[in-house]
């Protein structure tokens, strides 16, 4: 497992002599991953795209998010606008009036267009490009709008809470959730992220990441109570762990 | 239901005045559409975010490729991409090895890395831009890749050839249907127009198409029937019909 792990790949000289040369015979007994554009997953994380992430998706108890939320899948346009995309695959999905494309001459949200006066004041677009978003800047970008996005902090809520809240907003149509989670505590490689969530299959406890770093890794599917792990976290930009955002049209 | 074709909307001088007058009275009495960023709907399409809409998804018959596509879900980047978007798509659905996307320093198709010394062979960059695609040179642009993309012209196949031939990629994972159509003939706006297809639902004989000018229409619900007569339109460049491409890995 720990071959996936974003600091174990990126630096082997941590690992043992003996962890080293495990590692390297497990990297030449795995199947080469003949069509994979995107990273490995750990086991236990499941790809929607696979045949068993689709039976759970069909199964799936809270769903009533999900098919708004893929109508406006997008990737994020740079390596730190995962929260920026974020805030846009909501927006578009709520149907918020938005401001123009140039592009096509027609108003929707885009990763260039969501930024005006106010975001500005929240924090910088420049600085959103080096440093990415917190937990309190996320919601603070997407209340610049007609909307309310309550914050929960990861230290703030327990499992129990956190598959309750959750669960009931999936299970609501016109309804969203971002969570703010630690890569590397779900086996990914590797820091602080943002996405949408866009299920939950009540069986197997299993929340659905529509992941907007799309190069990089397909929509997973994970155990509630390890995302809840990774968003009990501290974001050292804001000193507070990490959380996610419940968010609703005004 | 002429009031949503692009024809008559932008050209109401071709209305004759007494169906001008029933055009005003019912703009005036329509509902406005408090939250759609995208244009209205005639009566005979279905939006995939409707209610409606989501139960024809969930109770259909042909339904493999609805979750790789959505996963990988673009949006056309200026108004004539539809043949591009559509072709990144489908490659990134299929898992083709990509060409490094530079803002991320990761291998993923985009609307920007998906050309090359044989794309500009068959048709420029420039070129598209202006006129976009045909359906040769949008077979061509994929076959560029290690993919089959077999062409039915819209003139060559009847109703029956046209939804089985189609359903049947529908119902089988890891392959993939681009269409070409003509958008007034199924009630929008306006010109030629490629996108995938995502789903069928037999019991209503309805095809789901992945609209990727996002900015401008939800994804929809359309009559088998209707889809094949805006196929068997003639497309000025290639003075030829429309169609689609059955596209599979090599």
């Amino acid at each position: 497992m720990a071959l996936f792990l974003g600091e174990d790949r990126s630096t082997p000289k941590n690992l043992s002599t003996v962890g080293a040369w495990v590692a390297v015979a497990l990297v030449s007994l795995a199947p080469l991953p003949l069509r994979a554009q995107t990273l490995p997953l750990p086991e236990q994380l499941t790809a929607l795209t696979s045949a068993e992430g689709q039976t759970l998706l069909r199964d799936s108890e809270g769903l009533a998010d999900y098919v708004p939320l893929t109508s406006q899948f997008v990737t994020q346009i740079n390596q730190a606008f995962c929260g920026v995309a974020s805030v846009v695959m909501v927006l578009n999905a709520l149907g918020i009036p938005a401001p123009l494309a140039p592009e096509w001459e027609r108003h929707y949200f885009t990763q260039e267009n969501v930024f005006n006066d106010q975001t500005e004041a929240i924090i910088g677009r420049d600085a959103i490009a080096r440093q990415g978003l917190t937990l309190a800047e996320l919601s603070g970008i997407l209340e610049t709008y007609p909307v309310q996005a309550e914050i929960y902090y990861g230290s703030d809520v327990s499992l129990d809470e956190f598959r309750r809240l959750i669960r009931t907003n999936l299970e609501t149509p016109g309804n969203y959730v971002l969570i703010n989670y630690l890569r590397r505590t779900i086996g990914q490689e590797r820091g602080g992220h943002i996405s949408p969530l866009a299920a939950y299959d009540a069986d197997t406890e299993q929340f659905l990441i529509l992941d907007v770093s799309r190069y990089k890794y397909p929509p997973v599917w994970v155990q509630a109570a390890t995302l809840w792990q990774a968003i009990n976290t501290v974001d050292s930009v804001s000193n507070q762990t990490r959380g996610f955002l419940l968010i609703e049209a005004q």
